[in-house]
């Protein structure tokens, strides 16, 4: 006898890889429920309460998730840290599969050739060209006059931070113009990934010309308890 | 009909709130399996095979679990929270409950009277107070000095960093000498709050003096990208 749900695809996505916490379910491409909110802390406290919300908006337990997809960066060193063990514990205990899906691949839309950017400051990004939704090269770090300088495509589309001043500069078309990842972006992805093969989820780093690894900060916690 | 493991308390503990990496299976209180490492970072990336190393050794699988302890600090930033995400996604998906475990509290072995010590600084600790395993007051920050200074019950037990040094200038008994968080012992707690009941695990702050909340990294992260 088939189970309930065996011919559902539920993907359960989130993201706390930046100021934000962001959780979706979806079903074949369809959006079923989603929180987000923007946050500068407190994510590790909310996003659990967040994922049962989305559960029970839904009308779904866990145990109808086929794949979890998780945001990996390039981020919050914390942040995206607490989702990826979040989707790991999850995805360990329902023996199912956890995808990793970047902030670059959720800013391409479609197959034309695309410029992903993420800033790291106002003057400097990490960017990633892709051609048909596949990555050309892996992300670097650019800063924006870099960036102007070069050659693109005609049919490009710039799309992430500052993507609409950049590409009115290079008299080409943008998409987003910011690169918060969007969790049920996060979803497709992983979605495509549960039938293609995907990455398992691992913080991305990119080198960068000047690259230090960040310092986590030193063992002090200080403040009054928070429940 | 009785389920395989009904009459098997057996809980999972796990710490990454140091700089080290400590998991534990134990069954009515006694220890299956543990595995524990230090390391500066990468906790993230070794927790779930760590966990999975102790299920395989015990023989037993997730589900066999009744309850989860966590580590919640004092300690490292991003370390205690990749330690709760987990325990928290382990146990949303398993239906059980999970309890957070402070260090002071790993640090108190019998009824006598215990001063717990968990060091900031050289100079500078945490401590709390606790009689018949029960705290006295909430932790607060107290230099050496000031640790030295003040008057103790005679019976009183010196516990956690620096322990055998300052016990002796006490003139006191010492119990561990440093604070380092065993998972087994917070294990054992969390069999004891599984039976008369726990706090959710969340992060401790603790309010000092001169207390500033530490700046969460800024969103660059440089390096190259790690599986």
């Amino acid at each position: 006898m088939a189970k309930k749900n065996d011919a559902r695809n539920i993907i359960l996505a989130l993201d706390t890889s930046v100021s934000h916490c962001s959780v979706s379910l979806l079903q074949d491409e369809v959006l079923l429920a989603e929180k987000s909110n923007l946050m500068q802390k407190g994510q590790s406290e909310k996003l659990f309460a967040f994922i049962q919300c989305i559960f029970s908006e839904a009308n779904l337990t866990l145990k109808d998730v086929k794949a979890i997809g998780v945001g990996v960066g390039p981020g919050n060193f914390t942040g995206l840290r607490i989702g990826i063990s979040a989707a790991k514990g999850l995805a360990m205990a329902l023996k199912i599969k956890v995808f990793g899906v970047n902030r670059f691949e959720t800013l391409i839309e479609t197959n034309q050739p695309t410029l992903a950017l993420v800033a790291t400051t106002e003057k400097s990004f990490y960017t990633q060209f892709f051609i048909n939704k596949k990555p050309i090269k892996p992300p670097t770090e650019s800063t924006r006059s870099e960036i102007l300088k070069k050659n693109y495509l005609p049919n490009t589309i710039i799309s992430g931070d500052s993507a609409i001043q950049i590409a009115k500069k290079l008299n080409l078309q943008h998409g987003a113009n910011n690169s918060t990842p969007k969790s049920e972006k996060i979803g497709l992805i992983a979605q495509r990934h549960l039938e293609n093969g995907g990455p398992n989820p691992a913080p991305l780093y990119i080198k960068g010309p000047d690259a230090k690894l960040p310092k986590e900060p030193i063992p002090l916690i200080l403040g009054s308890n928070v429940q």
